[in-house]
C-alpha cells in the first residue's frame, strides 16, 4: 500500500473519511479500469463492465447487511433530502396518516415533507431537552394502527444520539433514515419496510443514495408518479432508468469490499463499539470539562457530541486539536461545542489520537 | 504528465471520455487535496476549501459560457431526467400551455413529463423521418404566444442532429436541454430562460446536473414546492440546500480549467468543428458504404451517426474498430449502425484514428 505523505485524522460529519484501501484501489486503476483502457467515470452505464460493477455493489450490500430477497435495493441520487419527499409522495395520500418519531433536525425535515403530502403526525419529540435522547425499549409510542408508515431516524448526526432498540409497529411498515449509521452494526432488515441512506458517511462519496424497499411496501406505492420520483419505476429499471452516478457506485463497491475484507458488519460493529467506548470513557472521566450532550442511554456510536464550560476553553481545545491534525471536530451550531464523527472508516488510531488530546488537555486544564 | 499505459479511443455517448489533464490532476492530489490531508471526497461540503471549489466551478462556467448576471447557476443531482420533471413542475400549471419541439427521444421524454403537469403541446416533430433533422432557420414553428415556455433539445445524442439557429420565441422563455452539447460552441446564454445539462458528456462525471436559470423565469416559478424540487430553494441556497455531489463538482472544476487552458469555448468549438468535419468528409466520400443518418443541414458536431448496407458488414466494421481500440461506436437501437460521440474531451488524434479505420475499411470493402 502507498502510504500518503500527509493524512489528517478526519472527524468530519459527512462527507467524511473513506477507507484508505478503497481510495487506493481507485487510484491504482484510475486511467484504466479493469483493462478497459478508460477510467471508470468514462464508461457507459450500459456497458457490461459497469453493469457488473453495479450488480456487484448490490450483491455485496445484500450479503453484508443480510438483506432478504423480499427487499429490493435501489441506488439513486438526491440524498436523504429527496427521500424525505419521495417516501410520502409514494406512500401517503391526502387524509392518510403517517407517524414520525422526531429525534432531531433531520427527522423534523422529514416530517415537514410528510406534511406536504398527508396527515403526518409527530408522535414523539425530545425538543425540550434539545434532542438529547431517543425512545428507549419499553417507552410507549402511541402509533396510529391505521398509519401508512412509521418514520424514524436511526442515528442523529447533529445531536449524537442513536436508537438501540427499534420500535414495534405491528402491521405498519417501519421506515428508517439510516444515513449516518448504515452498515455500522448488524440490523434485522426484515423488520423494516423501507430504509434509506445518503452514501456520504458510511458508504462512499456524496451524490449517491441507497434505498432498500420491501415488496409489500412497494406494492402500496402510488402508480401515477413521474418516473424519477417513483420507487416502482426505479425498481422496474434496476436503478438504471437514467444515467446513475457511476463513479460513486464504483466507490461504494470499493468501500463494501473493504468492509467484507475486514470481516463484515460484525467486525466493523465491534470496532465501532470500541472506538465509541474510548471516547465516552474520557468524557465520563472528566465530566466537568467534557459535557456529553447525549443522555448515556442514547449515546451514538457514530457521532460523539460534547460541550465545554466556556468558549475560551473550547477555542483553545480546538486550536490544540488542529495542531495534532485532529480535523472536523466543531459541533453543529444547534448543539455547539464538539462533535467527533467516527464512522466506519475512522481508524482506531484516529480515535486514540483524539482521546490522547482530550486527556492531556484535561490534565492541563482540569 | 503521466502517460497511462493503455488508453483506448473512447467514443461512448455518455458517460464518455474525460480530458486526461482533468483526470491526472485528480490523481495527483488523490489522498491530499490542497494540503488538507484528505481527498476531496472526504471534505465537508461546508468547509471553506469545498466552498471555494464550488464557487470556482461556477465562476469558470460563468466566464467560459459568458453567462450574464441575470442568470443563476445551479449544480444539482438527478440528471436531465429530473429536469424533464422540474421544468414543468416549477413553471407549468394545469390548463397552461407549454410548447415542445420534439427532435428526438429525449425531447419526447421531456414532453411526456410536461404533459403530467399541464397542457404541453408538441409543436414540431420529425418522427416520420426518424428524427433525421431539426428545424432550420426560416422554418415557421407555430408557438403559442401565451405559452409558459418553449422547450427544445439543442443536440440529439441518439439521432446525431443539432440545432444551428435557435428559434425566436419573443416574450416566451426559451428552455433548452443542452446535455450533449453544452460548452461545445459559443451560445448567447441571454437568449435562454433556462438551460439544463447532465454533466456526463462535456462537463464531468455522471451524477451532476447543471441548470442555468434567468431571473425573470425564476420569478415565475411555483412557490409551494418541496425544497428538493424547487428552483427557488436551490437558488436561495446556492445549490447547497443539501449535500451536493462534491467529487463530481471537483471534476467539473478540473474540466472547466482544462477548457480555459485550451483557450476557452471558441478554441474548443474550432476543434470540435474540425473533428466533425473529418468524420462527415469520410461519410460523404463513401456514401454507398457509410449512410449518414442526419440530414446534412442538421448534422451534429457531437454525435456522428451512420448505418451500413448490411449487418454482416457492420459486424466486421465494429470488430475491426475494436482491434484498433476504437470503443463505444455501436449506435443506439432506435437508429442502428454506428454513433461516434466526439465530445469536447475526444482528442483530434482519436477522430483521426477512426477516420483512418473508415477509409481503410472502405477501400477494402468499396
Amino acid at each position: 500500500m502507498i502510504v500518503p505523505t500527509h493524512r489528517v485524522h478526519n472527524f468530519n460529519a459527512g462527507p467524511g473519511v473513506l477507507p484508505l484501501e478503497a481510495l487506493e484501489r481507485a487510484r491504482n486503476e484510475w486511467f484504466d479500469f479493469g483493462g478497459t483502457g478508460m477510467s471508470v467515470m468514462e464508461m457507459s452505464h450500459r456497458s457490461k463492465e459497469f453493469l457488473a460493477l453495479h450488480a456487484e455493489a448490490q450483491r455485496l450490500l445484500r450479503e453484508l447487511m443480510e438483506i432478504p430477497d423480499s427487499h429490493q435495493i435501489l441506488l439513486l441520487q438526491g440524498g436523504a433530502s429527496l427521500q424525505f419527499d419521495m417516501v410520502p409522495r409514494n406512500l401517503l395520500r391526502e387524509g392518510e396518516v403517517a407517524d414520525y418519531v422526531v429525534t432531531g433536525s433531520w427527522a423534523e425535515k422529514a416530517l415537514e415533507e410528510g406534511r406536504r403530502h398527508g396527515a403526518a403526525r409527530e408522535v414523539w419529540a425530545a425538543r425540550d431537552s434539545n434532542f438529547d435522547h431517543v425512545p428507549q425499549q419499553g417507552d410507549v409510542l402511541s402509533f396510529d394502527p391505521a398509519a401508512r408508515y412509521v418514520h424514524i431516524t436511526s442515528n442523529n448526526t447533529i445531536h449524537g444520539t442513536q436508537w438501540r432498540h427499534f420500535p414495534e409497529t405491528g402491521e405498519v411498515p417501519l421506515i428508517a433514515d439510516m444515513s449516518s449509521d448504515i452498515l455500522s452494526r448488524p440490523i434485522d432488515v426484515s423488520r423494516f419496510g423501507l430504509i434509506y441512506a445518503g452514501a456520504q458517511k458510511n458508504l462512499g462519496p456524496s451524490g449517491l443514495t441507497l434505498v432498500i424497499i420491501r415488496d409489500d411496501v412497494l406494492e402500496r406505492c402510488a402508480k401515477n408518479l413521474g418516473p424519477m420520483l417513483s420507487y416502482r419505476n426505479h425498481v422496474k429499471n434496476d436503478s438504471l432508468y437514467n444515467t446513475p452516478p457511476t463513479f460513486a457506485i464504483y466507490m461504494l463497491r470499493n468501500v463494501l469490499q473493504w468492509v467484507k475484507d475486514l470481516g463484515g458488519v460484525p467486525s466493523i460493529a465491534a470496532r465501532n463499539e470500541r472506538k465509541a467506548e474510548l471516547l465516552y470513557e474520557v468524557i465520563d472521566a472528566f465530566p466537568e470539562l467534557y459535557r456529553g450532550h447525549a443522555r448515556s442511554d442514547s449515546r451514538s456510536q457514530m457521532n460523539v457530541t460534547w460541550t465545554m464550560p466556556d468558549e475560551a476553553l473550547e477555542k483553545r481545545f480546538l486550536a490544540a486539536a488542529q495542531d495534532r491534525d485532529l480535523i472536523g471536530l466543531k459541533g453543529h451550531r444547534s448543539v455547539g461545542g464538539f462533535r467527533a464523527s467516527i464512522y466506519n472508516a475512522m481508524p482506531l488510531m484516529g480515535v486514540r489520537a483524539l482521546v490522547d488530546h482530550m486527556r492531556s488537555f484535561a490534565e492541563r486544564n482540569g
